[in-house]
C-alpha cells in the first residue's frame, strides 16, 4: 500500500482552514499531521474540529517534525517567503499561497532556495485547476477557438475586506489582478503591454489609504491579441470570476456560476442564486490544486504552476500599478531564463 | 398597386382590441374599415383610439358594409358560430377565434356553410404562427428529431378569469387544453388515446361550478408516442406556454419566455422577468396569424389552420372531459372526410 | 481522536466502485477495510487501484471480519436482501442500494431483521442528498412555495442497459420510476392514486422481453395535488433528472445540469455540454449519502431514508406496473405502522 | 381621423429597405409616398415590392414633392449632411442615419440649418429604442442600480463589410464605436476620458487600409465611473450587442440574444441559436425609432435623440481615434451650448 504524503499546514485563516479540512479526509493519499497558527485558540479549536490533529503555535515545530514531507503555507502574505524558504531548507516540499512575496527579488530568492534544496514548489493559483477554465483551455489548445482576438475576464469580490487588511495587501493590482494575469498568461500567452485604470468609488477610505476599489486593465499579448480585465472589491451582488475568449473559429464563455441548479419563479420573474465568494465558487478547484500538489510530491512531478508563474504574475501586477500611477502604457520585458519565464519592468 | 384587403372586426374584448390595433397600421395589405361591439361606449372609444375607423353596435352593419371582404370574429364564444356563418353567407371571408362552437355538430355546420359559400375560414390557433413553435416543427419535419418518443407541453395562466366567465367557457378542457390538442396534432400527429386528470385546488369556487383549475392529460399518438399536457389556471408566477419534444435523434425545448433580455443581479441572486399573459407571450404570433389571413384572402390560399382543425381540437377536448368525468382512458376515432381530418368520440 | 468507521463493501459494479473510491480517502471519518466481489480479477484490481485494501471473493469474509462495523451492499439487486440481512445478523450496520428486494414481503423481512439486530439500515436513494433537491425541499418546507398544485419530474437515461440486465431488473417501474416515487413522497407527501402509461418505441427487443422504454405516470397526492413523472431509457441527448414544483406562492425548477459552466459560440449558435449519466450528475449526492451513513453510524442517528421508504417506493412501483398492465388507475392504501409509513396495493 | 404623416425615403441599402418596409404598412400613422435611390433598378424593384409607391433616382424629386412632410435619410454616410440640410431647407422633417457627417463642424452646420428651418432632426441611434436597453436605463434612473462603478459593453459584427466600404466608413471608431459612445452617454452620463486600443488581427487588409478589426476603449465618466467598450468586425459566431452595468445596489446585464426560444439537445450538449446581424437583433428597435419619429412629427415633440447627440458621439469617436493614434489617454472637453451638450477634443 502506497504511503500517504504527510502534510503540515501553517496559517489557519479562511484558506488555511479550507485546505486543512480537505487534507483531513477528503484528499486520497494525503495525511495531515500538524497544523500551526500563531493564535493558540485558533490552532487548538481547528485541531479539535479536524479530529485531533497535532497543533502548534510555532512554525518551528512543523519544521522540526520529521514526519512532515510537505508544507502548505497559508499564512498572511508577508510571511510567505520566509516560511517557504524555511520549509525548503528543512527538505520539505512547499505549496505556497500567492503571492510568494510582494517583492519580485525576494520571490526569485525563494525560487532559488527551493531549487537548490531540491524540493517542489507549487504556487496557489487555484483557477488553473477549475474544470471550467481547464475545459476552455483545452479547447483553445485543440484549436477549436482558432486565432484569438480578445480575452476578457472579470474578477470581483462581493464586499471588500477591511482597510486594515488592505493596507498590507500589496495594493489592488497585486492582491486582486494578480490572479487574472496568471490566467491570461496560462490561457492566451505572454503579455507585452499593460495599461491600467482605477477608481475609488464606494468609500473615501480607499483613497485615504492610496488604493482603489475598481479597476480595468487592458493587455496586449505577444500575439497581438487584446485583453481586458475588470476587477472590483465591491460588486455587491456576489462573487464573479468569469471570462470570454473570442477567436476566429469560436468564442468561449465561462460564467453564470450558481450554487444550485434551482430556479424560483414568483410573480413576473424567475431567479437563481449566485455564488457569493471564492470558496463557494472554487471549492472544487481548491481541492484539486491540493490533490495535484500531493501527486506532485508522491510521483515526483513538476507542479503545473510554480514559482516562475508567481513571479510573472507579480511582475505584471507591478506593471499595472506603475501604469495606473503614471497614466501610461507599460511594456514589461519578458524572456526565458533557466527554462522558466521571467518578466521585468524597466521603464 | 395591389388593393388592401378591407376588414371588419366584431368583438372588442382583449383579443379583439389587439387584432384591431394590428389591423390599423401594423399589417401591410390590410385596411380596417369597421369595428363592432354591442357596447356602444367600447365601440366608440376604440374607434377613436384607432384614428376614427367606422363603428357600430350592430353586427348587421358590418354584414351590409359592401366594402368589407373579410371579418375577424372575436366576440364571446357562444356568438362565434352564428357570426361566422352570417359572414360566410354575406360572402365575406372569416377569421374566427377558437373554438368556433362548443358543440361539435354546430362546428361542422359552420364548416359546411363556409364551404358552400366559397369563402375562407381560418381558426384562431395562434401558436401555429409562433416562431418558436414553427422552428421546432420545421426541425421535426426535417427529421432532426428522429422518431418521437414523448411530447410534453405546459399551458398555464397566471390567474384565473372570474367564475362568471368560467361558467360560459365550455369547461377547462375546451377553454384551456384545446390549444394543446391543436399543437399536439400539428406537431406530432393524430391522437388515439386521451386520459385526463384534474383537480380544483386553489379555490372552492371551482368545485362549486363543477370545474377544475389544474389538469394533466396523457396522450397516446397514432405512432405510439406518448404525450403529456399540463394546464393550470393559477400558475401564479406568470404565463407559461412551453413544450418539449423528445426523439431518437434530438430533443427540442421551447420555453423560458422573458419580456426583455435583462438580468438583474442583487445580493446572492440573479433574476429575469417572465411573461405574464398570452398577449405578451404571443404578440408576434397574433400579428402573424392575421397577416396570414390577409395573405390567404389576397392570394386565394388555403389557411394553414381551418375549421377541421378547430373541430378536431374540440373533439379531443370533449374526449378529455369525458375521460376526466368517467375516470378512464377515452379512445376517439379519427379519419379523413372530404380531405380533412375529423374526430369522433363514440365510447 | 474520534475513531474512523470501518467499512466493508460488496459489489464492485459501477456504483460499488464509485462508493469504494469515495470511501478510500474522500469521506472523512470512514475507513474502507475490505472489498468483496465474486469476480476475483475485479476484486483484486480494485484493491490495487484503492491502494491495497483487503479483498475477497466471498461475502462471508466480510461478515467474519471483526474490524468491520458497517457494510455497503452494492451487489446486483437479487442479492441485496440476503446480504443486508446477513450483515445485520453479524451486527453490522447496512447501507443498501435500492431496491432492497423486488418482493415487498421480502423487503419487510429485511426491515424486521435489521430492527431486531439493532443496527442501522440506510436505503440508496441518493437524490435525497443532492443539493438541488435539498434546497427545493427546504423552500417547500419553509412555505415559500405555498400550496402545491403540480409536481412534475423527469428521469431519463441516455442509453438503455442491455436486455440481459433488463430481464433481471424487476421491470421499468421498479428499476427506473422507483427513484421518482421516493422523491415524490419525500418532497410532496403520500400518494393516493397511480396511473401509468408506457410504450416500447426504440427497439422491438423491449416488447419481446415484455418491457417498455418510455413511460408517463400520473399521481394524485393525499393533498389533492397532481403529479407527473416521465421516464425514458433512451433519451439520447444525455441524462436527465429534473423536476418542477408549482405552488400557489412560487414555482421551483431543478434542471439544466451541465458538466462545466462553459458556453461555446460558433456561427449562429451557442452550446453547452450536458450531463450524460447518473454518476456525472450525482457525484456529490453519492458522496453525501455515504457521508450521511458514516455519520448515522458514528453518532447513532436515524438515517434520513430507511427501509420503510424503500418499501414504499417499491409498493408504488408495483402499483404503477399493475396500472400499466390493467389500463386503469390504481389506488394503493397507505398508513403508519411501527412509526413508519407502509403502502399496500390490494386492488 | 388624424392624417398620416407622409414620408419620403432616400437610400435603399439594407437599412433603407428595412425602414421602407416598415413604413409601408407596419407603422401606424405613417404613409410612405416616395422612395429614392440613385440606382434605377433598385428604386424600381423596391417600389414594386412595396406595392407600387412612387420612386425616383433623383433626390430633388423628393424635395419637390409637396406631399412629403418628413424624410428618412438612409443614403451612404458622405451624403447624409447635404441631404439632411436640403430636406430641412425644403421644410421637411429629417430622420438621419448616423453619423450625420464625419466632420464635426459639418454636423454643427446641419444642426444649425435644421434649427433655423424650424424642422425636427432625429439621429439614427436605434439602441435608444430597444426594449432591453430602455428597461435597463429605467432601472438606473429609478435608482435600482445605485451608484455606478462600471459600464461594460460589446458591439461586434459577425463578419466585416468589404474593404471598399471600410475605406469610406470614417474608420473603426466612427463606424462602430460611435453607437457605444451614444449608449454610454445616454445610460451613464458624460465622458471625461477616452483611451483606445486597437488591433488588426483577422486579415492583413485592415492594416493596409490603415484600419483595425478589433478594439477596446476605456472610458472614465464625469462621475468617476469606469467604462469599457469592446468592438469587433469579425466576431465570427454572430452579432453581439450586450452590456453590463455594475452598481452599488445591483448589476444589470443585457445579452444572450437569440432568435427563437428553442433549445436543441443532442448527445452531450444543448444548443440555442444566436442572432447574426443588427437587423435581426434590433428589428423592433428600428421599427420603434421610426414610430418615435412619426410621433415627433405628428405631435410636435422633441426627438429623444437629436443632432447634438450625434455630434457628441462623433466627437468621442474622434477622441478614441486620436487616443489610438497617439497611444495616450485623450480628455475631451464638454459643456452645454444652446441647451444641448457639445464635446470638443482640443489636445
Amino acid at each position: 500500500m502506497t504511503k500517504d504524503v504527510r502534510v503540515g499546514l501553517v496559517g489557519l485563516g479562511r484558506m488555511g482552514r479550507f485546505h486543512a479540512a480537505n487534507l483531513a479526509g477528503r484528499i486520497p493519499g494525503a495525511h495531515l499531521v500538524r497544523i500551526v497558527d500563531a493564535n493558540e485558540k485558533v490552532a487548538r479549536e481547528n485541531s479539535e474540529r479536524l479530529g485531533g490533529v497535532d497543533w502548534s503555535t510555532e512554525y518551528g515545530d512543523l519544521l522540526e517534525d520529521d514526519r512532515i514531507e510537505a508544507v502548505i503555507v497559508a499564512s498572511p502574505t508577508p510571511l510567505h517567503a520566509d516560511m517557504a524558504e524555511a520549509a525548503a531548507r528543512a527538505g520539505k516540499h512547499v505549496f505556497c499561497e500567492k503571492p510568494i512575496s510582494l517583492e519580485l527579488s525576494r520571490t526569485y530568492e525563494v525560487i532559488e532556495t527551493v531549487r537548490s534544496s531540491g524540493v517542489k514548489l507549487q504556487a496557489g493559483f487555484h483557477r488553473r485547476f477549475d474544470p471550467d477554465y481547464r475545459t476552455a483551455r483545452e479547447k483553445i489548445s485543440a484549436g477549436e477557438v482558432g486565432d484569438i482576438y480578445l480575452f476578457r475576464t472579470s474578477l470581483r469580490d462581493m464586499r471588500s475586506p477591511g482597510f486594515e487588511f488592505l493596507k498590507g495587501s500589496g495594493g489592488f493590482f497585486a492582491d486582486v489582478t494578480l490572479h487574472d494575469f496568471d490566467t491570461a498568461r496560462w490561457m492566451i500567452g505572454e503579455i507585452e503591454e499593460v495599461t491600467a485604470f482605477g477608481a475609488a468609488l464606494s468609500d473615501p477610505g480607499f483613497e485615504e489609504i492610496g488604493d482603489i476599489d475598481n479597476a480595468v486593465v487592458v493587455l496586449r499579448f505577444a500575439t497581438g491579441a487584446l485583453g481586458v480585465i475588470d476587477n472590483s472589491r465591491v460588486a455587491g451582488y456576489g462573487y464573479e470570476c468569469s471570462s470570454e475568449i473570442m477567436g476566429s473559429r469560436a468564442t468561449l464563455r465561462i460564467g453564470n456560476h450558481r450554487r444550485v441548479a434551482v430556479q424560483t419563479l414568483t410573480p413576473d420573474r424567475v431567479c437563481q442564486d449566485y455564488v457569493s465568494d471564492f470558496v463557494e465558487r472554487f471549492a472544487g478547484a481548491y481541492r484539486s490544486e491540493i490533490e495535484h500538489f500531493i501527486r506532485v510530491v508522491r510521483e515526483d512531478l513538476e507542479p503545473e504552476v510554480g514559482g516562475a508563474d508567481d513571479a510573472a504574475a507579480l511582475a505584471l501586477s507591478q506593471a499595472a500599478a506603475r501604469s495606473y500611477r503614471e497614466g501610461r502604457t507599460v511594456r514589461p520585458e519578458s524572456g526565458i531564463k533557466d527554462g522558466a519565464v521571467f518578466y521585468e519592468v524597466r521603464k
